[in-house]
């Protein structure tokens, strides 16, 4: 391979895509030209198309392909859906589906919007020593704060949505002169980052010249202003239930025993982080799917979901279980901020589909359905877990990617498949079948 | 659009992938032959290309572009690399870049792998009262839990990974009966968690029969056998430094001011959850493009991540920062799990060939480069912050996504970006100005 140590280059981002892509190659590839090609090769047929896709963000060479999936069958508040997954794992979309048919016949998904309100804040130093006259500042010019961002809010107050309420907090007990205006909004159908980001900007400008044209003894200075991607306030809740009996989940143990081993399993992901880190990487395998193929934000919807786990003062599983009477119970509760409009929703022509293949969901509905796939992976997940172990659904899953990876033809591939039916599947095992089969000596050099 | 309540459908799964899209469009689509011919375009032209990404999940019927971008320049332990972002929001390359540029002259970025042990565990119930037995038992059984897995851990102990230690451990006091199997591995250059999970599957079978065979009284119970996507032992650092005085950051404020300005906003991501998760959102935009774009598993990434920032019970900022004796000094400790090996990265041609670009790196190497797109990420979000405020730059990296969605034509965009050079964008704005050149009236019902 190349030296990778080359020199800095100026003016980069201002180079056509063509000359981008020329001093990739030419300085790090080992083969310049099947490089290009397949940088190339992996373009959208379109000009116009992949121009669009180009423009997303900063110097982009090509695509990044996730496969992009569905799975049907989801009946969520007696509705059906089939749902869409852009994710490179295996196993996940077959999950999903696993679990939508399990549930499909014990009622489905039930799903409620518990609250849908974000926030923001102005992060501000102000060094005056008389907190109270601060506060009755406040008090009085808040209506002039919410007044400053008119032009901003206009057409989402058409909407029904906009500015909820701002709220003057003193953390200077944590950190010398520090507070915070915290603003709270309805964003309606849009997830509202730069709605929000613009309004708080703007707020903050307000604050600080009306503090500086006050009679307040006191500097003020504006660290910054930004939304929260915390939404605890912006709650949806999943869930299903059905008689233990009604169970009957086909891997050979009681009605009983699964229902009493996976309330366990998650109560082990209650207590244990360990575990509950696991547990919900594996609840975001199907939250981060449908948030991408809708075109949302995953990095905002991990972080929110993470720090909501740790919300008591430890790291705790998302989900929770129970068995009471007779009736096995299994929820999800979690803070979701998405949008049906805005960012590159209406630009991407797969979320477009995405968006159809859901019926045009508003955000509301939006939460509901990516929160189904969320509870939908870890049911299937924590079944597998207790039952035959994640191994074997996972590897069966993974084995066509072996088998590529050994370059079976599609004869081979087919043989092996047939091969694993009844059998787990590991990497020796695989690369030991595709040898006898080849007849040629196992290869220890293989890549795993 | 169709009504999405459409009947369940059986066998979908082992339906052919052109069967599959005719039901979905038939079903849920308005215009059935625009949306399939939309679909296949996104299609790669090469059909053995375009089978191995359907093989990677289950029902694949299109692929989901994520632009694929690249930021030269970055500096680290003296080595210059250009590094891939697979990633669909506007402007974290443009910070990345940003960011490169700016400490490739101040000494570039530093750093170190602090640990690499990996964990998984099996988890199970014993309902015997001697919990010393127990112990004792585990002693003398454990080297017969690590031979047990002997045939599975061959190639690894053969590149010098393999299982590092089991311990157990009583967790009975959370939890009546429960107990743990805690394994510690050196997974080498792969991410491990087939390895991993494989091993402890094999562990947990010996277990149960050893103790099964043995004279303990009390039964035993596998609950489940899985490697922890925490990994506080497997943690990487990034950081950079340099004296306060030669920050000249260019916003205009002095250098004392920025730096000071700069540590107290890292010190209310400290203190502030609310700001804490935003913040750490924004260094998983950086971690998460490299994440993807070399093959990796960006939930597993994020879950680790997010509960590490949770760690001594309250959700803080990854991020540090300090102002010493004249000197800024910036960091990143990361908990990181990664390989260079697996899964589906010898497979995917744009992961080859972000491994290529660089440099083919080995497992530590590549811990410390995703490390470092996470910190610069931090280091251009703060500055804006903290100088011009989020929405200017972000703003104008989202113009051509706003332009596009107006449907603006090549000549009509050059003449708003060079228009908004030296404004702020806004929605309205852009709106506005199109409108003027079309000399249309403002049409408030675009989408927004």
């Amino acid at each position: 391979m190349k030296n990778t140590s080359v020199d800095p280059i100026k003016g980069f981002s201002k180079l056509s895509k063509q000359a981008k892509m020329e001093w990739l190659v030419q300085n790090f590839s080992d083969e310049p030209n099947e490089s290009l090609q397949m940088l190339q090769g992996y373009w959208h047929a379109l000009p116009e198309v992949q121009k669009l896709h180009d423009e997303f963000i900063e110097n982009t060479v090509s695509n990044y392909y996730l496969p992009f999936g569905v799975a049907p069958n989801f009946q969520i508040n007696q509705k059906m859906y089939t749902i869409p997954f852009a994710i490179e794992e295996s196993s996940v979309v077959a999950a999903a589906a696993k679990a939508a048919n399990f549930w499909l016949d014990r009622g489905g998904f039930k799903t409620t919007v518990l609250s849908t309100t974000k926030v923001g804040h102005v992060h501000f130093i102000w060094d005056g020593q008389d907190h109270a006259a601060l506060s009755s500042f406040f008090s009085n010019y808040k209506d002039n704060l919410i007044s400053s961002t008119d032009e901003i809010t206009k057409n989402m107050r058409a909407r029904g949505g906009g500015i909820l309420d701002i709220e003057l907090i003193d953390k200077s007990e944590l950190e010398t002169d520090y507070f915070q205006l915290a603003v709270k909004f309805d964003t309606r159908d849009s997830m509202g980052a730069n709605f929000i980001n613009s309004c708080l900007e703007t707020i903050a400008k307000e604050w600080q010249s009306s503090i500086e044209a006050s009679d307040l003894a006191g500097n003020v200075q504006i660290v910054m202003s930004i939304l929260s991607n915390y939404t605890p306030e912006c709650v949806v809740r999943a869930e299903v239930s059905c008689a233990v009996e009604d169970i009957n989940e086909g891997s050979g143990i009681s009605n009983k025993e699964f229902a009493e081993k996976f309330r366990r399993a998650i109560r082990i992901a209650q207590i244990e982080p360990y575990r509950a880190v696991t547990h919900n990487k594996g609840i975001m395998n199907g939250i981060d799917s449908v948030i991408i193929a809708t075109g949302n934000d995953f990095r905002a919807t991990e972080a929110c979901a993470h720090a909501y786990a740790a919300r008591d003062g430890q790291y705790r599983s998302l989900t929770n279980a129970e068995v009471v009477d007779g009736t096995f119970r299994f929820w999800l509760d979690l803070p979701l901020s998405v949008g049906t409009v805005g960012g590159i929703i209406s630009l991407h022509p797969m979320v477009k589909f995405a968006h159809e293949l859901l019926g045009n969901p508003d955000a509301e509905e939006l939460m509901q359905i990516i929160a189904v796939a969320g509870l939908a992976q870890n049911f299937s997940a924590v079944r597998s877990l207790i039952t035959s172990g994640i191994q074997k659904g996972h590897m069966k899953m993974h084995l066509l990617n072996i088998l590529n990876q050994l370059e079976a033809t599609e004869d081979e591939k087919a043989q092996i498949v047939e091969y694993f039916k009844d059998k787990v599947v590991s990497f020796s095992a695989a690369v030991e079948i595709f040898s006898k089969l080849r007849g040629i000596p196992v290869d220890q050099k293989v890549k795993k």
